[in-house]
């Protein structure tokens, strides 16, 4: 089948590679129809990582199941489902309490998995036309036949859950009022589950215009941290008092003000908007991090950095007896709920798609994605 | 002042009654803007209860604060507020939990207090031109000045937080399918509150067309019970399944199909929405009860509705695994954080108020309410 | 192998059945070496169900895994387990939820399925030389190899769990009152649990002596209620106040005072610790309720119980704004903490084990605790 | 009257000062009984905060109630009662929310007020003969008159709460194995909760003998980090695997080991405890920071520290998914539940407490407990 295949720094072709098959009577075969380029593909795309070459990206997929294994139950060849990015296995410790990110069966000897991802366990990448899926009753959410909410749907996969999960992190209830950092996808995602969720105020920091509409265009309120410190804009909107919780949607490749919009080594600030949070949200609230932090970062801007190690206020974190929540999304803790807002028409969260073009057309996607070229915001591959 | 006075069943008159006056050093005392007339202010019109005549009604009061006892630290002379319906003290075991509605202080002898109301206390009411508020700076809630968003505000003393707080019994959560029992005043307000939660899928049970309309223009789905067992209506919309959650905004009053809207003691049955919800929400599910139930009915439709006794389903609840949460709303629990969405522009729920009257046109409004007059929903009474 | 057949009222036989085998990749074949006889395997021996002739039953299994099929993953022949007596597939919405006990997979066109028991599914009975367990990854709890502490383990099954269940339905916190309505096995797990979750009084009502002399060995305070009204009893003891919390381990089969330890049915009254319990539990308490309710009751002392409608002081309830949680417990949620809990030494339930005999046994068994034999409150058989 | 007065770094003394008076209607005078020392006084105590010459100390307080202002309504003339350290209104956000350690209203400017303590506001502290305490239907929580268990109860005020709101804010549940970093009174009381909780394993964490005995002494596992890796010893108890929870009950002044145990400033390690925690807790848990952590620490190892900036292994906690709540201890939030607790004789905290002496002993028990002379862990001061 073809497939997305990394090459070196950079560089992604498309190419032939081996089918996938049944290698487990829990597994199915997917046909995948679509399949999103991820932000955090761009840490392997642009070499920040141990992936070597010849690994097929792809963790945001969806398509129609193909083939199933004999134990399969409930799942059937021709349903149409989209699988959540973290592949877990719904039996082991981890996954019994709702952690499905962190489960400890599908990655031995780490707690989490996922598709076509460095260090996440054998799992193939999706950006192709076929995808092994493991424990198929548990990973594939079965959707509605057809196409339609196509593109919707795809972003259970990841980053309308992920967002989710960092208003969930965080706390995010009726009438409060929230800082989101960051209006990338799932910026805006967490900006969007935080309006679901009945939030009164939704302030969304960045410095790129085009994304900073398009938080205002679902009822957020732009801040663009360039104009000056976005702590006190929003202290200022806010009579001079902090938000109720706030959204780390940025995670360590944060910048400075100031720096391109693409980013650059030397602007990177990895704790700024960690310590921005501090200060932007009131004593008693919430911290959500659904933004990458990594423990090891071999192009880190100093010592701490390249081994995880952050300088944070800890201090005044303490003082204002802050709660914080941190780490990888548990898709499957929200899937369903999210597919059926989809389903009845209360979220349309495709707004973020920018392109949606052919698998074929994935080298000069990636490429465009990671210089931020114009436009080029999220794309869905179509195999 | 003028107050509105209870006189005999079916008859109240707009009389002069002494002026309140601070009492203790934590009283203020209001000057009444706003003073809504609630479905529960019917009960004792109608001579369904023990209250008697002299008794000035009024619990959902709005207004500006008059005078302040010395003890009153924080709410100032000229403060706009709204108080919620049932008065607390703030520092009881009850109100420590958050259980407002069950004060075991300013009621001696039982949970829970309120103005104006049988049974609840030696509070005035506030449908006159002032009140007098104890624990001042507990119950008021302070609102922006001026006279913006008046009945939107004026609807956080009772019935927006007792509808949102059928959400909050329920436990809804963002893409739940939930059915609520009722289109009257709560039951709007809770099917408002559970989209303002996330749901997915709101159901909405009356016979009364007016009142569906107003729940169809929320975004809920109109189910016309009349027309058939809206337990199969729900079910035959959502594939055979029943919904997550159910409200009971209906109470001990409810009727059987066919029943005229005004309601007769010959078609009520106390028990039909309870085991009607029972029915409607799937195994696991949760009900969420502020519909009024009553443990003593002189006028129940048979021995047990007199004492509160009903006759439950509690086998096929139990086969369900449900759970349900009943009594008064906590108010105080909810009233700041829904302001905040009145004023974010989130919530506008005064769609529910059909009328503003004088307070002098309060015996007319009360008559007509009664008799459910075409469109007298909620009335609104200025001082 | 041999088995526990049901012949008819009255009557077990132990016999031989067909060995269970491995039919589907992800079943496993359990030798069992510990199983319990259960309160409610009363209700099929009595003749109270429609439980027919030559069902073998038990749905309290422990042992050692045989073989497993081959999707099995985690699991491993010679592995000691225990299985939750609600079969459950690990992946349905009510599983993911946590709502083991109303798994939709393993009975279709029901919510629950168990082991040996009418209308829970297919699914052969483990009083007996081996099992067959599926989804054995999701239901095989592994435990500590050995024998030690067997029969502490054998109640994870179902009667720890049950009680356990309780406390959590009830939401019972430490330094909280509870009244507990029952002193059989599941009463004194319920009453265990709370002391173990931090209750700081906690009261068992029960009529039997030996049982109320247990629960007072492991701190909780006895109430005999043959000797006054119950309520009275906690409410002079807490100075006037009743409890925070209430648990229902008794269920439909409750008798009214001065009823024969055994029962009998002119003295049945399905309703009667329900509405105990909404006396003795103080406003904005909670009851948690995993005393067996059932929808229908051919039995019933009258027209409603027959049916599963019992008369609730359902006004009273309201008024108090109570909460209450009721259902089969979801052993999933709680066995491998309640395991960890008898490995760490702070819980050994197996005080209230009566008896341990052969699985040749079970007849003289059956018949025994069935008659509420002094001392026979607890069976458990070794095949 | 008589108090502890501050006089520099390293001296008290027992003075006259002014006699506290009836400020506000709602303050009550209360005659101290029992006032402990506590840890976070020696930071003053030892000149390593901004506290000026002539402050009275004391936040440990329990007493008699002497006099009542007018605004008073439930505690009376004689009541004996136990004062949270956090002076709290019980009506601002934060108070309503349960966050009483974060009150707006008492320390005007800051969130957060105490008795007798730098920067909390004009509360004159009581280690004294009488006290002033504002909001007393609030903050006086009433106790069973006499003069039993007033070690237990005057633990009340700060540790045992704080110790159990270490357990609360890491959510320790039944089951669960919890590893605690310090066995001072603050991390004894912690593990302690945790057990009153029904945690399965609780690892202790110290490198003073004495301390760890008493840790083993309520059925907590001792670790001593002077010997190896704390972490590393956890891990080899657990087989390889971490705990679920974890507590810090050392904050800022950690130190590293091999430290003398009254500590120096080259061994301090402000960042390691909470470095370590994040190595001994599994992924997916959390961790609860009781320990107290400062925005501004002249004394500070270096420039980070100085200003409350540590650098945190915040890649790996992220990896790791944990979670974790930090701040002053909401005492208001558990006060009543522990009181009961201690009432039935569930609870016993005052194991601590090593030292009873009169307030004119107080300069002599500063100078003791501040050198941790053997055995001086927890003093209580009767006036």
């Amino acid at each position: 089948m073809r497939a997305v295949v990394y090459k070196k720094p950079f560089e992604v072709a498309v190419e032939n590679v081996p089918d996938p098959r049944i290698q487990h009577p829990n597994d199915a075969i997917v046909r995948i129809t679509s399949t999103c380029i991820c932000g955090s593909d761009l840490h392997m795309y642009e070499g920040r990582t141990a992936a070597e070459p010849g690994i097929v990206f792809g963790h945001e997929n969806l398509g129609i199941i193909q083939e199933v294994g004999p134990g399969v139950k409930e799942r059937k060849v021709g349903d149409r489902v989209v699988m959540p990015f973290n592949v877990a296995c719904g039996f082991c410790k981890n996954c019994l309490g709702g952690f499905t990110g962190f489960c400890t069966t599908v990655n031995p000897g780490f707690a989490g998995g996922a598709y076509g991802y460095v260090a996440m366990g054998p799992w193939v990448g999706g950006q192709a036309e076929y995808l092994q899926v493991p424990f198929a009753d548990f990973n594939c959410l079965p959707l509605p036949p057809g196409t339609e909410n196509e593109a919707d749907f795809a972003l259970l996969a990841d980053i309308f859950c992920t967002g989710y999960h960092g208003a969930e992190l965080a706390g995010v209830r009726p009438g409060e009022s929230v800082a989101v950092f960051g209006a990338g996808p799932v910026g805006l995602m967490a900006a969007y589950s935080c309006i679901i969720r009945g939030a009164a105020d939704v302030y969304v920091v960045d410095h790129v215009q085009a994304r900073l509409d398009k938080a205002e265009s679902i009822g957020a309120i732009p801040i663009n941290y360039d104009a000056s410190d976005p702590v006190e804009q929003i202290k200022e909107r806010r009579g001079g008092s902090g938000a109720d919780k706030g959204i780390d949607a940025v995670g360590y490749q944060a910048t400075r003000p100031g720096s391109s919009a693409a980013g650059g080594e030397q602007d990177e600030a990895p704790n700024i908007v960690l310590n921005q949070l501090i200060e932007a949200v009131n004593p008693t609230g919430a911290l959500g991090i659904p933004g990458l932090y990594v423990p090891s970062d071999p192009s880190g801007v100093d010592e701490g950095a390249k081994r995880g190690a952050l300088s944070i206020n800890f201090g005044k974190l303490f003082e204002k007896g802050l709660r914080l929540g941190t780490g990888q999304c548990n898709v499957k803790q929200y899937n369903a709920y999210l597919r059926d807002l989809i389903i009845a028409g209360r979220a349309k969260p495709s707004f973020v798609v920018s392109n949606e073009v052919s698998l074929d057309d994935a080298p000069d996607a990636y490429q465009k994605f990671d210089r931020r070229v114009e436009g080029y915001t999220k794309v869905v591959l179509h195999p």
